[in-house]
């Protein structure tokens, strides 16, 4: 009954198991494994892609890497405002980067805004030493809105990014959720809308922590090796990051999690945004509901055990819930009623 | 029959039993959960101090945000030329700390020689703003050679460091091998010994992938926070660290586990020491073995299917053997039978 | 005629002079000499304060050494969105904190709004590990419109910072320019309303190359000579930074030059300001004029030889005006006649 | 009387007029000017080669800029134990690079050698992710021994460097003093020789603070543009700097000023070795001279008023003397034959 965060969710058993096969089989350290290199050519062949990938364990590391190879310490990073890797990483990708800007480019729920990414690329002062450079773009799908860019809309930013010789960066932490709303494939929502290099996660969809960065742009992968060692990020038994990833790309389980998760959402989101008093602040296309709701139906709520996260601090009263593959139907069909049970009834 | 590596070992089934039982347990993320908290205050009690605690999942990590933490940019750390922190981290204290420098200082069998510390400090140029400035000796305990520092050369050691205003860091990759060899308790193997903080290995001795940042100077533990999370070192679902080092401490696991290594490397070194043509190149007191040996001895060792590592490349006759926690006494014996087979009788 | 820049000004001839004098009296390299400890000296009793002065030879270079004393790594410097720091010096507080943040905090012509500053800090997440943490404000005075922040607006912004625990710097590369239109003391401008620590500028009013970092809160003052070094801003002639600081502060000099720069700007001000179908931008009250003139009059002015900056790039027709010492009252009586005449005259 | 640092000189009646002359004719800040524009031409014609070049004003920018251009935040610089960057610079190169290592090369009278440099880079472990990896050679001429490499010796260790990969860069603070003694051509010295990026400099040979990056290899200059910025390093009145550097140059003023410093030299060195008792401890190339004396003959030529520098500390009796443009024939001679009073006559 924890709808507060997927971070709460336990690794699926399918990954579980995966990792006690790998311990099974001892292996040569810091990657140089059979696991490790078969699990690199499994993702590579899933974006249909010669891409080079690098498994590491949390996706800040993830975020941090793949913007500290696309981006010199003058760079400039645009993101959206609302970005975890702006508002929640205290600085990783400052101190990835050796010291790189964080631009916020706005958009409605949590996409950027096309035309304010062509208005902050204008006035950014490309080529005159006065002004850190504009460097990469970074787009997160699903968004922190728990919105979903389509491959058209990325390829649009893409397109004004690389207009302006950026990189194209997408964080990934939720790429499954958006994978399966998008309903295309892996390359059609990255490489071929443009992305160069993507964060890959496994750990909020059913993992205990692991991430892969994705490299679509090959110049993009030769500073990674030595980054990832040199943050600590290379771990001397690395096969148990690839175990994770192993079990959890078979025969496609990550989307299936991430259907899953995208359902109970789906559910809190018709359920919640129905209710009479209450407005879905924007669309549910993955596994986030952001929901204003009348004070009696939060405490209603809170108060059957369910745990929820109010978003703008104690008091507020709106919400953010978030599906994850462990997440059960009924208990968001019991969340809905119970906040049901506390608001006015329509047509009255 | 791998005695390259302590990595190649598989985890212990005790650790992934905890591991199992984390998962089925979710919880809060970020390490807000009471199993780290347990976890932290457990490590505490074992070093009978106030320390705070700070779970990673690499040495490399553990080893790079500890000296982040007690050095300055301008800073100089004092460590063995051989030790892991400037041979074999690719710069990662480097990067953490924003570009302190390591310091060579000379000792035979993998240990500082105090009389060389004293004079590398006597010609610092501390207070002088020409040069970096000495900030903190960094031991490693057991050595890169295998040995160990008693906690009275290590108190030597400090008691110079003190003197001169250093922090004092210990790289315990192999805490527990070099504390079964001392025989005294952590305390006394540490701070009781002028240890500031100590990167507290669990990973090479039967965890996947867990240290412990164990913090006795107060002073030490305000920023570690924010370094951990900013380098992309903070789970979220800290817990899976925290269930490793609770399997592993667990009814004194880790130090059963590290006395199996030791006893197995003794072995190791007792029986190939003693071969005719044979010389051990450094005392075996924790888990892993110098020797030189004959050509024909290492060959057929190799050709044995043993997996060891010659130490200075292809086609040298100095090996290093490690033996781990699942080592075998019987392959143990094996090895050193098979190179027998190879010397020349002894006494003729 | 060039009022584009106070860059474009030449030193002044008694500065030029302190120069020659200092350079026949050879002395000790690296600051270890009489006329650097005499000028550091003086600086501190000009402040009436026991403060720390550390010579640099850039503005930028002041900033970036200041903010690096008082931010952490993950730390977040609040300035105006248009203040040098964040806009026009490529990263330089980025590279000298080792990756802190900026973080933009409105207010009009320049001044950081106390409502938007309080509104900042609530939002930051003080505290929590997931965020850059709240470390200092940064205020520019003159400020980048032109504007003067007087002591009491200082005293209210730097009471809000100090209690969040914020240091607070001060941008003074224009700060002869506000203190003689404030009217006050360098100390009531600084520490008296709470500044921590100042850039004071030299080279925009009448100087080569030269600022002093004035240290007002003890705790900032341990690291910087360190810092200044490692930054390649410590001369090994460094008496020339001193001779330049002697020459400019001798008999009042600097604020002679101020005033002087002042009033020609106040008489573009009230010349251009009157002009029908001209606005003023933000207040005139320190030697920049911001101007929004109708076409005619700008082209007019260019033909005539004389050097402005279109504030938003070609074609546009915003103008910054910037008086220096050596501007000349007719040049500026000039400019304005001459885009009298291609303005339609008045009342009619 | 002064021999402990060519820092103490004054800066050249020559230099000093063409900053007068410079100040007369105010220009476009930041650089973009004429007379800067021309040093810049004036420099790359000096060298006979398309160089690009970026005067800053202290010899640790030159070299921290230029070793950050050529060196990636995990790479290795290999240098003299006893160069400047490494000993002297408060670690600027760590912190401009993001961390590189600085490794000793030892080598006699302060020139590497070119075996011990070999076996250095054979066992670097180039291209292993555990290592931090080879990336430049820097060497010093003169060198801080007061000895000068030949072109042939510098273009047998660049051709050491280039077949591992590495870019060769040349700290020339003495430049001009081990030109002169090599009696050939800038070109020769640097570029021609295997030289990438050379460190020039100015300000101990007869200027106030100026040396010029130029930079051979164009693959290195692209980013020295926005280094140098956002280190505080652009002057925003860069023609004081360009205008030193022109009286600098002029009619071979540099080489005069050099030829007449490493005479001086010459007569210190000859005259000091030749006593009794005394030893010169390197060859006097340029214009140091390093010496064992008898207590009482150093006890003399203080007591007679010279500046010396004893080179272990207090009590030590190996003197540093340097020579620069603006010692004296009959000082040198002076102090000879002070210390010539003070030793056993020969022969007895």
């Amino acid at each position: 009954m924890n709808f507060a965060s997927d971070n709460t969710a336990p690794a699926h058993p399918r990954v579980m198991e995966a990792l006690a096969r790998a311990n099974l089989a001892p292996t040569m350290p810091y990657g140089n494994d059979e696991l490790t290199r078969a699990v690199e050519t499994k993702i590579a062949a899933l974006f249909e892609r010669d891409a080079k990938v690098f498994l590491v364990s949390t996706g800040t590391a993830a975020n941090a890497l793949s913007l500290a190879a696309a981006c010199p310490p003058w760079g400039v990073v645009y993101c959206h405002p609302e970005s975890h890797i702006d508002d929640d990483e205290c600085g990783a990708p400052e101190f990835y980067t050796g010291g790189a800007k964080l631009a916020g480019v706005e958009g409605a729920s949590g996409k950027i805004d096309p035309a304010a990414l062509e208005e902050a690329l204008a006035r950014a002062g490309a080529g005159v030493v006065h002004h850190a450079q504009p460097a990469v773009l970074s787009l997160t799908n699903a968004t922190e809105a728990g919105t979903v860019y389509s491959p058209a809309e990325i390829a649009r930013l893409a397109g004004i990014a690389r207009a302006h010789r950026l990189k194209v960066h997408l964080d990934g932490a939720r790429f499954a959720n958006a994978l399966v709303h998008q309903g295309c494939t892996p390359a059609e929502a990255t490489w071929r809308a443009g992305v160069d290099i993507l964060s890959f996660g496994g750990t909020k969809n059913g993992c205990l922590a692991v991430e892969a960065i994705v490299v679509f742009d090959p110049a993009l992968a030769d500073t990674l090796a030595f980054r990832r060692k040199r943050a600590g990020h290379l771990f001397s038994k690395q096969r148990y990051l690839a175990a994770q990833m192993d079990g959890y790309l078979e025969n496609g389980l990550w989307l299936d999690l991430a259907r899953r998760a995208n359902a109970i959402a789906a559910t809190l989101g018709a359920g919640l945004g129905s209710l009479p008093g209450a407005s879905l602040v924007h669309k549910v296309e993955a596994n986030e509901v952001f929901v204003d709701l009348p004070e009696a139906a939060i405490a209603a709520i809170e108060k059957a055990g369910f745990s929820v996260y109010r978003w703008n601090g104690p008091g507020t009263t709106r919400l953010r819930l978030v599906a994850s593959w462990s997440s059960r139907e009924d208990d968001a069909k019991r969340l809905v009623e119970t906040a049901r049970g506390r608001v006015p009834a329509a047509g009255r």
